[in-house]
């Protein structure tokens, strides 16, 4: 197998970028992509109580393993498969179960700062940032909080002035000056998502070809 | 032949557009690929005098024979050859000559109001706008009307706070909101000039395979 394609995709909370990730994995299930969310890299808080839990800043860079993360996606680039954690939102724990994900000739790396984070940006071959204005995306966050998640109006908006924004301006936002291109307007831009499916289907070929020659 | 593709390619004055234009062009010299730049439709001044030319705002749309351009860029869709016209900058006058552009499988639309301009964005299958801070694009600015142009300091600066700069922000700026994507760093951007060259590719070989199905 060739080396994969590793594609970067950050961009701010609620900016669609999980669906462009979703997305291009569902446009490209005739290859083989893996993914790797961020999300699920948080760092195990068990040794806090569920109160400390509640203070942590989920925001910042430090909440997540980032070791354990460029590790693992090191390993996939070498074609070794690896246990990727299983993060549960509800109790901020790490849980016991791991998602098997093998090794593919695609990589999509996909959260709020896999631009905003050193170690993790070098291992990508293509950056790119989701970008969508703040207040589409504050409505899209409140949305999904109290809609699907079941939080109040109150507590999603504390939250968000309290860590989101600030993290937002401080490590996303600027983070946005490494990428290779922006994709406004989220998961809702068939075309920009059309052109990131062509180009790596493009890649995928071009290597296809040259290993077939080798 | 198929209906071309047309991808437009906005952005500010030396943003790097043109750059990145003449780059796909000729990284997709294997294809067939027709250039239609902006700058070639200034209108013809030939009624003003020299002096009263020197005070029109280039950077204005109505300084474009935007009807001419859509009715040529009509006419390459449908598969008919044009004659572009040539227009001297140095007389701002339209020049007698014209090159002639065959038709071909893609097109490419340059310039900075290219997005900005509706009756030339209705044309667009992609959409692009090139993008680099203004303190980069004016340093390039300078040095290329003064290195390049033989334009002094002053009058570089002076007209760029008199037109360009209020155009910009009235005009150029304002039209990035219709891209499909956003390409920073401009003509230097290895990577989304790839991942542009591979999307029209991948277009173009899959609307020949169509063709050769049909």
């Amino acid at each position: 197998m060739n080396r994969p394609i590793v594609v970067g995709i950050a961009g701010g909370t609620a900016s669609g970028k999980s669906t462009v990730a979703r997305k291009i994995c569902e446009r490209l299930q005739d290859c083989r992509i893996a993914l790797i969310d961020q999300d699920s890299y948080y760092r195990d808080l068990s040794d806090l109580t569920y109160e400390e839990r509640l203070e942590v800043n989920f925001d910042h860079p430090e909440a997540f393993d980032t070791e354990l993360m460029v590790s693992q996606l090191r390993q996939l680039k070498q074609g070794i498969g690896i246990e990727k954690p299983i993060y549960s939102f509800k109790e901020c724990l790490r849980q016991k179960e791991t998602l098997r994900v093998e090794p593919r000739d695609a990589i999509i790396v996909e959260g709020i700062l896999v631009l905003g984070i050193d170690a993790i940006r070098k291992e990508l071959d293509i950056k790119i940032f989701v970008d969508a204005d703040g207040d589409v995306r504050i409505v899209r966050r409140l949305t999904r909080d109290i809609k699907e998640r079941g939080r109040d109006f109150e507590s999603t908006v504390t939250q968000y002035f309290k860590s989101v924004r600030p993290m937002h301006l401080a490590f996303v936002e600027p983070s946005k000056r490494w990428a290779d291109i922006i994709v406004p307007h989220g998961g809702h831009n068939v075309i920009a998502i059309d052109m990131v499916v062509d180009a790596i289907r493009q890649k995928l070929q071009a290597a296809s070809r040259a290993e077939g020659k080798a």
